[in-house]
């Protein structure tokens, strides 16, 4: 196993150590137990506080979106593994304002029973929790770690549009609605060429030979519909794109946002590629991209391959993803 | 050779139309021949033009740098290879608003030739040109493809800074002064995990065994000082830093820049990781970190590998690093 780390139990702490410094005006560590980011200037007075957080190997989920208009603090578990609800809790007491705190979470069986939990604790110490569980994969049903469908890449929608209605001051109900309604709206899917490396396992969590693909894949590298031999990108994308359109379904006149999610270690020339061929198709079908994002933002380590999300605007969604975010890795407007 | 590309002969093109059409408020591309990339509204009244290009296959570098406060034009070559003479002079003519253009170009022999060559042409037809060779790589002397040191990730600290001054209406004997002053306060090294496949060669260009590290890689996987065996990341960095702070040197109370940036394939945990041991270093020595940067900028495909790279700032400089800039990969103050 070739990593840049020192040691491998110590990767969360070191990546999070490293994280804040870089970001120090816009985020603060919380570096010993209870371990969690928050954003700099919480709590801010009078708004809906947003907690997220997994298992960490997916940067820059979710540190990477804390931030204004967006998380207010994220909390990051060992990789590929749930946080406990100890630090969920004590990241919600940190940034709650009064307001109460919705809670974003992916929908894998250890994050939901934790971010549970933490919501109960919370409950008890006055603190109002509202949750929201994101399944936008349409790969498969259940999985590894699923009842269900997973949380994957459109959870950067999710935690981007209720970021700005929290921002706007609305309330915590209908900061929930808003989270709701885009994990309604948004499909995903995903494939690799390659498997990633969880550092403390030393070994791949899977193989895939040299001529093979796995299309569905999870982002902890679950398996997902088939394996097939390589094909020219285009195909691959519409592998991605055929089941995700026919899901909403997205349809003729649809405006969408669209995002092409790098899985850690695909080049920025191959996602361009796919985008290329996501917008022939859409264009094509009739369906307008209103919003686009490539790059690398919900990953697994050092994984080749890309996810496809599409998410159903209306006015007021454009309105939210279009407003001023100030987080280390999605920024504009200010 | 899993890639996601289609005709190995097309990813140059197909990447440039996917970037043009997510990146559309931004930039323009010039599809057919002569092809390159320009900042939308280009040319800017009054102002100096900046060009910048080279072999593609760094991505963002430079195409995700075109637009207000950076690049008014990148002009992309073949994977790894200089682009000819004439989509440089196109490019020229196209963003010249009368104040002359700065041609930025990484110190390899082609790229070196080709836009002296097109600089030859610019005059004869009435376009001032100045050019600045970056060469920021302290980790050889002479590589495969230079005479002289490698100009590698403090591209993109020119680039931005350069932008800035033109932007504010330097002129541009100028600009060119600012880009040259920022070159020679600027030294970058890095080091390669894995090694990267150009898709129309179909093999890796280089092969470095499960346990072998190249320190000092140029950005096209030419080789660099020497290979050890794995290391912890805080050793491998000291290995980079090392030289860097000797080479200008960068002394007790300097303040600095910061930019890790990752060779395409690394996970963003392990950029963090090494950043941190570089505040810890420079903290040590009682330099001081004023600026920091860490992502993707200047890559190798999908090489895993990271580079360091120091910016001695002044008052002027940091000014102009923080000036707005709206491109498709560095985005701040808009």
């Amino acid at each position: 196993m070739k990593k840049l780390i020192n040691n491998p139990e110590e990767v969360v702490r070191e990546t999070v150590r490293g994280f804040a410094l870089a970001h120090s005006s816009i985020v603060v560590a919380e570096e010993e137990p209870p371990f969690f980011v928050r954003r700099k200037d919480a709590p801010v007075d009078g708004k809906v506080a947003l907690v997220s957080g997994g298992g960490s190997g997916h940067e820059p989920l979710h540190a990477g979106f804390v931030g204004a208009g967006m998380l207010d603090a994220a909390v990051p578990g060992p990789v590929f593994t749930s946080p406990t609800p100890d630090p969920i809790l004590a990241a919600a007491k940190a940034v709650d304002a009064g307001a109460g705190v919705l809670f974003i979470v992916k929908n894998y069986t250890g994050d939901v029973l934790n971010f549970e939990t933490a919501a109960d604790l919370a409950l008890a110490e006055g603190i109002e929790v509202e949750s929201v569980i994101v399944d936008d994969d349409v790969a498969v049903k259940d999985s590894l770690f699923t009842a269900g469908r997973r949380g994957v890449a459109g959870t950067l929608l999710v935690e981007k549009i209720a970021g700005a209605a929290a921002e706007r001051g609305d309330d915590l109900a209908s900061v929930a609605e808003v989270a709701r309604r885009v994990n309604g709206k948004t499909r995903s899917m995903g494939l690799a060429l390659t498997p990633c490396t969880v550092p403390h396992a030393g070994e791949p969590s899977f193989t895939l030979d040299d001529d093979e693909i796995e299309i569905g894949i999870g982002i902890h590298g679950e398996p997902g519909r088939e394996r097939i031999g390589i094909e020219p990108a285009d195909r691959l994308v519409d592998r991605l794109l055929d089941p995700i359109l026919e899901d909403l379904p997205y349809e003729r006149d649809d405006r969408v946002a669209v995002l092409v999610n790098g899985m850690g270690g695909t080049p920025g020339s191959e996602l361009y590629i796919v985008y290329r061929r996501v917008a022939e198709v859409l264009a094509e079908r009739g369906i307008h991209v209103e919003r686009s994002l490539v790059g690398d933002y919900v990953t697994s380590l050092e994984m080749q391959g890309v996810s496809i999300t599409l998410l159903q605007l209306d006015d007021e969604l454009a309105e939210l993803f279009d407003a001023p975010v100030n987080t280390a890795s999605l920024r504009w407007g200010v």
